[in-house]
């Protein structure tokens, strides 16, 4: 079956030659017990009305030293850079992201069932989840590039073949994110509306996209409106500090020119009953590092330790 | 007489493979005469501390309608498209410069020699100042790409033949700055130390550098040492403040993913004394639209009304 000719698309984008806005057809907040929730009624609302939530201190300096400990081996580690599972940034060569490590690293695998986030990825989905995509990001100093607007879930829908927005990211900040070194920033309120964005996706665009997103942005006057309504907001915080933010949520971030690089540890979390389907997505899938399409089991969920 | 051989060059780059710290030999504030001062004496102190100095709402709200209005105009004047005093963004091809906007542009002529401006300048570099360059800079939102960090005296210098550090940058925002639009970012106290900058000048590098500088920039080494001791500030502003800013400081911006363009009036003075001399170039002269080379007579100033 093929999403061009499929009636029930509630999210249909780059098939038309002019920018769409259409409603969210779905929560953002899936929470079902909220009698047990592990934030507080006031942050729930925060995401709900915002699309997104910095928790700040969530992991301890000592655990965040473990985790860049981990990451400066994993960069350093000379396979890494022959990986089909790392993606460089265009002019500079220099490592972008790797990708999967929730699969492929001891260490990060546990961290992705860790209670603190995946507790809480649970609780706003409402019930289990599973991982949909993991990677270790750094934004260098001195020439990182910026990265323009768009919704994660725009992307995950159209090449994944991700249903409904029932999905979120979960950012642990593993250095500080500071105004100056090109932090992560959000339209709040941009969730609630799904833009149809202009433009037929390339072949292979997963690997081109990831350097640069050209295809699966909203047009500049939506953007604009966008901006006008709701206003931009950074999302800064000390290393240790966990961003969640809602699958639709338009976020982009500046360039870095400072001496001081960016780096976090990122999982998507997915809910079971969310799993992508293959006739939802519009070209040949993306590879399974970028997009699980085999394991959807549960997430085991459960406190850890790391120092 | 070759600069290479010239042992009377208080500031050598581009020479060494080699990054090399040298002292500034030069004052930062020129003035003689501080009891006519037109800024007060602690803004003369920031000056001299910080290398910078933002001045709010130097010019009101309808000036800044004006000045923008002429702004409009010029872009969008078919002929500036063609002409070569126009430097475009490297991607997009958008109109990111116009220069000599004080020879061939009757209103920025006259702003040039505004006293609340030019005022300023002629007392920080105590005495009479000509434009060494002008421009209008447009930073379109959505595509505004990252500046690495410079130092316009190290240029000017070494492409123009500027003999001493007695000059300085004037910047009137035509729109707001935010720390969301790209704004200037700047090291304060960088301006005390000149940076032997490593790699030699390529021919015409003046239309490379002014969209993307690479030969001219400092070392990650010594631009992180300045960071580490000194910070960075963002010249944030509401349109009609004026940044004034030594010829020496290190400064750059990031990338503008917002959709606010950022707009400035731009003009370098210079102090009568410190005209650029050929022998100090090191290679054929930049176009005289980028550098003056020949018109050094005193700048009229006075005060002016545009409204």
């Amino acid at each position: 079956m093929n999403i061009r000719e499929n009636p029930v698309d509630l999210y249909p984008s780059r098939r038309l030659n002019e920018p769409a806005w259409y409603d969210r057809r779905d929560p953002v907040v899936h929470a079902d017990d909220r009698e047990n929730a592990p934030i507080g009624p006031e942050r729930v609302r925060e995401f709900d009305q915002n699309g997104y939530l910095v928790l700040p201190g969530l992991f301890s300096s000592e655990e965040v030293a473990v985790f860049r400990h981990e990451l400066d081996r994993i960069r350093e580690d000379a396979r890494t850079g022959d990986s089909g599972e790392t993606i460089r940034e265009r002019e500079s060569g220099a490592v972008r992201s790797v990708f999967a490590v929730h699969r492929n690293n001891a260490l990060f695998s546990r961290v992705a069932g860790d209670e603190r986030i995946a507790g809480i990825a649970r609780f706003l989905l409402g019930g289990d989840v599973y991982i949909h995509q993991s990677r270790l990001n750094f934004k260098p100093g001195f020439i990182g590039e910026p990265f323009p607007w768009h919704s994660d879930f725009e992307t995950w829908h159209v090449e994944d073949g991700m249903p409904r927005m029932r999905a979120l990211s979960c950012s642990i900040l593993l250095t500080d994110n500071t105004p100056f070194n090109g932090p992560l920033m959000l339209i709040p309120g941009s969730h609630r509306h799904f833009i149809h964005c202009v433009g037929k996706t390339p072949d292979n665009h997963y690997r081109m996209s990831l350097q640069k997103q050209e295809y699966g942005v909203p047009d500049p006057e939506s953007l604009g409106e966008l901006v006008f309504r709701y206003g931009i907001d950074m999302a800064t915080g000390s290393a240790g500090s966990v961003v969640f933010f809602d699958c639709n949520i338009l976020h982009g971030s500046g360039g870095n020119i400072s001496p001081f690089p960016r780096s976090n540890l990122f999982y998507v979390y997915n809910h079971i009953d969310n799993t992508i389907q293959d006739d939802l997505r519009e070209k040949s899938p993306r590879p399974s590092f970028v997009a699980e399409r085999e394991v959807f089991a549960p997430l085991d969920i459960q406190q850890e330790h790391y120092v």
